[in-house]
C-alpha cells in the first residue's frame, strides 16, 4: 500500500485537530494551563469577546477538554471555574510543541516570555522524539510508516 | 508579575497558531511528510478543493514552509512538486504530538494507522518531556514560568 491509498477516516492527526484545531481553543488550553479558571480573567487576558468564550466553553466542557467546579464568593451568587480533565493533561504535548516551535523558529531564542517548568524539581523543560531503540531523533530523521490500524482507502 | 499581567503580543503558541492554526496547513503538511510532493495526488488523498489547495500551496510558500521544485514528464508542460523547507521539518513536534495525543485519547491506542519511525534504525518514535536536570516528565507535571522575554501588559 502506498501513503496515497490510506484511508485518512481514523488518521490521530486529524481527531485531534477536530478536538483542538480551533485556534481559541488552544489559547484557552494555555490560559487554563498557566492557572487563569475564572471567565472573567480568561476574557480579559485573551480579549476575546464575552460571547465567544462563553460558547467556547461550552462546548470544551461538552467534548471533555475542561470541567466545571463551583465556586461562590461572599454575597456574589455561586459561579464556575474551569479546570482541565486528566485527559486534557496530555495536550501539554501539543502546546508544548507549538512553544518550542514557535521559540526556535519565530521569536527571540534567548528570550522565551514564556518557559516551561518540571514542578518537581524547576527544571526547563523542551520536547525530544526518542525512538524504542533509545535514540533521541530529529525532526528530519522522522518518517511515518503503516501501523496495525491502516486502512486502504475504498475506491 | 502574575500571569494575567503577561503581554501575550510575543507568545509563540499563538506566533505557530497564526503559521499553522489553519486546519488544512497542518494536514497538508502531514501529506508532504509523508512524501506526496504533487499536486494532484495531495488534493485527491486529502480530498479537498483544486482552487483550496492551490490558494494554501502559494500562502504555505509564501511564509516558508514549502519550497517549489521543478519536474518535468515526457510529453507534458513543466510543474511544481512542494517540499518542506528546513524550517518546517521542525513542525514535526506538532505533528507528533497531534499524532500521540489522538492515539492515546482518541483512537484505538492498540491499533494505529499511523506509526512514526526513525529512518536510522527502524525504532519506532514517540514524544517525551524532559526537563534540565534530566527527568522524564509528565504533561501534568508541567507548569509555565516567565522567561527573560516576559513583558507585562500595558494597561
Amino acid at each position: 500500500m502506498e501513503w496515497r491509498e490510506l484511508d485518512l477516516g481514523n488518521c490521530s492527526v486529524a481527531a485531534t485537530l477536530n478536538l483542538v484545531g480551533e485556534r481559541w481553543t488552544l489559547l484557552i488550553l494555555r490560559e487554563v494551563f498557566a492557572g487563569l479558571h475564572r471567565f472573567d480573567a480568561i476574557a480579559e487576558h485573551l480579549g476575546i469577546s464575552r460571547r465567544a468564550l462563553s460558547e467556547r466553553l461550552r462546548q470544551m466542557v461538552d467534548v471533555g477538554l475542561l470541567e466545571r467546579r463551583s465556586y461562590q464568593e461572599a454575597g456574589q451568587r455561586s459561579r464556575h471555574e474551569y479546570h482541565l480533565t486528566a485527559g486534557a493533561q496530555d495536550l501539554q504535548w501539543v502546546l508544548a510543541a507549538l512553544l518550542q516551535y514557535g521559540d526556535t523558529h519565530l521569536g527571540d531564542p534567548a528570550a522565551p516570555p514564556v518557559v516551561l517548568r518540571h514542578s518537581g524539581c524547576g527544571g526547563q523543560v523542551h520536547l525530544e522524539l526518542h525512538c524504542s531503540c533509545g535514540h533521541e531523533v530529529a525532526g528530519s530523521d522522522v518518517e511515518p510508516a503503516f501501523g496495525p490500524g491502516a486502512v486502504r482507502m475504498s475506491t
